[in-house]
């Protein structure tokens, strides 16, 4: 897939590409800032309170670790494109503590993609998305689908 | 379920038990604070792009949905709780779009329980998560588990 066009249809998404994402510094200062706005559990806002759990440190919460993955699919193709939105997740593994001065690298592989039978000019593409953090352990994983605009010439 | 109790552990959670997490209101202003950060979709941060799609107005994110939903949870229960965290998610299905101005109310079910075998003081509360608008029409689904430390006197 090539990553540097500037705008993405339907048709560039190709089955079985995988797109680098890229990477991100998940700093102790966002991971605050995301759970005291969303999940403040003690564990994703504070280090002595991630040492006392399973987590072992400020750990991010498994949204914002979700909503980073977006905010990098963002950059790297959705913002750009016939994105009509999403259906859904077909699953979401928060594997391993995401802890505050981690880095992140996240890639997209396309598994599947189709014209919804009822929507003619609605595409379903569906993606698997793997993070893995600095020491290359894989940490998140999801899978779910995209809506993408399908014009008339490309179906 | 007894809602009212100032502290959740383990053995307070009832398979089949289900919980409300109460109402939000969806404003334009966090939908497209929460876009702009980590979804910058136009149909995010417009009302007018949000028109020319199938959504029909300016829509919340779909993972601002499920940080809204972590919200809830955590202000009715996780927040004062054994919570470990969670591995994961099941499935999440944004059934139809949450519009700016909408009010969202959250239940919560008990689906299952159990305690790791590996980890004998880690226990596994599996829950599923429903959505609705101000219309009663169900918006958001999601299942999933999370970890509730488990004390020797509870196993």
């Amino acid at each position: 897939m090539n990553q540097s066009r500037q705008h993405f249809s339907y048709n560039d998404f190709i089955v079985g590409d995988s797109m680098s994402l890229g990477s991100k510094n998940m700093t102790a200062e966002e991971v605050i800032a995301f759970a005291s706005e969303f999940d403040p559990q003690p564990f994703h806002l504070s280090e002595e309170a991630g040492k006392a759990t399973v987590l072992g440190g400020l750990a991010a919460s498994g949204w914002h670790t979700c909503a980073m993955l977006m905010r990098m699919m963002a950059d790297t193709f959705i913002r750009n494109s016939d994105s009509q939105g999403s259906p859904g997740l077909e699953y979401v593994k928060w594997l391993k503590p995401i802890l505050a001065g981690d880095t992140i690298s996240a890639t997209t592989t396309i598994l599947e993609k189709r014209v919804s039978r009822s929507h003619p000019t609605l595409g379903i593409i569906r993606m698997n998305h793997k993070i893995i953090n600095q020491s290359g352990v894989l940490v998140c994983e999801a899978q779910g689908s995209i809506f993408m605009r399908v014009d008339a010439q490309e179906a």
